[in-house]
């Protein structure tokens, strides 16, 4: 296939996993591996490696030699972080969560760069988080005019989620880190919407230990 | 198939969801719904909801009718929690994520009741985290053999993640909610690990804001 802009969800959520081991590999001093290997270590096959692999570019093992550590991980980057350009990101909601998750940003960057974080709680604004000073909400539009970030850490409680999901995208919120219970992509096709709901993680977590054979 | 016991991980993922939005429904007095409304307010197909609930159990919508909002979520919440039995749960490493995820234990208990908390640095050992003591990771084994927790949230560093993960199923540890970036599945295929690498899932949407057509 060889389309990046075409990879299926799945073969997209495998790719950090990939990178997170080719850089163990990297650092341990391996140069090559094989598909057989790699899928060993990560708990899949070497089939779907090979096709996943076959997915975001030209990566050819070389028989009996494997591929290139190397080559492999400057793919990948190139897939995940672009050209090393941070994606500008704001924060929404500064409770408990939000503060634990944009650490994320501010700590790994990951390929983004948290420049300001919203709350509409009297107790919060005007706090710093992480060297940021928390902004009021009202004050969302003014920011995003000037500052045009691109996307949002989404940490509010489900009451609010739906008005302020909407006045991000109209904003030209283009990705959502969403961690709220309000589910966007029905709404908003067409914003890329990482969810992450740690409440449904937990209870697929029970339903695995009290039902599964 | 409706057997729950042998439903597939994506299934068993979806599961929770639909379990929120019944229960949405039913706080707004609806108490039947087809097939082809809930897929539409979940951002799937009829066909996929009819072959999921097919797992689950005797759930059969009735022609003109639809499915009964309350038999669903009576068959769902057995299924997602028992009979209200809760997991004991421990929480290892109570760094500000630690912290911050087990609330949704403490807070909406989904299904696990938190029993103790362990950490290894001076300066948590003996404080408080909603209302729990926290201990050294030392006391880990008395703990256990007194307690036997079933959960544990893991939330440390990958470099301690694979020993302690190691002593944590020996001890009698059944499921992980694992935040850690150490894939226990990999080395313990005969647990239950539910993974939240919030790293992998920033990458992600990170690919896709910056590859996808």
């Amino acid at each position: 296939m060889n389309n990046p802009g075409k990879a299926s969800l799945p073969v997209i959520k495998r790719l950090p996993k990939y990178y997170r081991y080719l850089r163990t590999l990297k650092n341990d001093g391996i140069t090559s591996i094989s598909s057989r290997e790699l899928a060993a270590q990560m708990g899949t096959t070497a089939s779907q490696v090979r096709q996943d692999f076959n997915c975001i570019g030209d990566v050819n093992g070389r028989q009996g030699i494997g591929y290139s550590v190397e080559n492999l991980l400057s793919i990948l980057e190139h897939l995940l972080f672009g050209n090393g350009d941070l994606l500008p990101t704001i924060l929404i909601g500064c409770g408990r969560l939000g503060k634990a998750v944009s650490r994320f940003i501010t700590t790994d960057t990951n390929g983004y760069k948290l420049i300001a974080a919203f709350d509409n709680s009297p107790s919060e604004v005007g706090k710093e988080i992480n060297g940021i000073q928390i902004l009021h909400v009202d004050e969302l539009e003014a920011f995003c005019a000037e500052h045009k970030p691109e996307v949002a850490v989404f940490c509010v409680p489900r009451s609010g989620a739906e008005e302020l999901s909407g006045r991000l995208v109209e904003l030209g919120i283009k990705g959502f880190w969403n961690f709220s219970h309000y589910d966007l992509s029905v709404p908003y096709p067409e914003v890329v919407v990482e969810n992450v709901h740690l409440g449904d993680s937990l209870m697929s977590l029970g339903y695995r230990l009290r039902n599964q054979d």
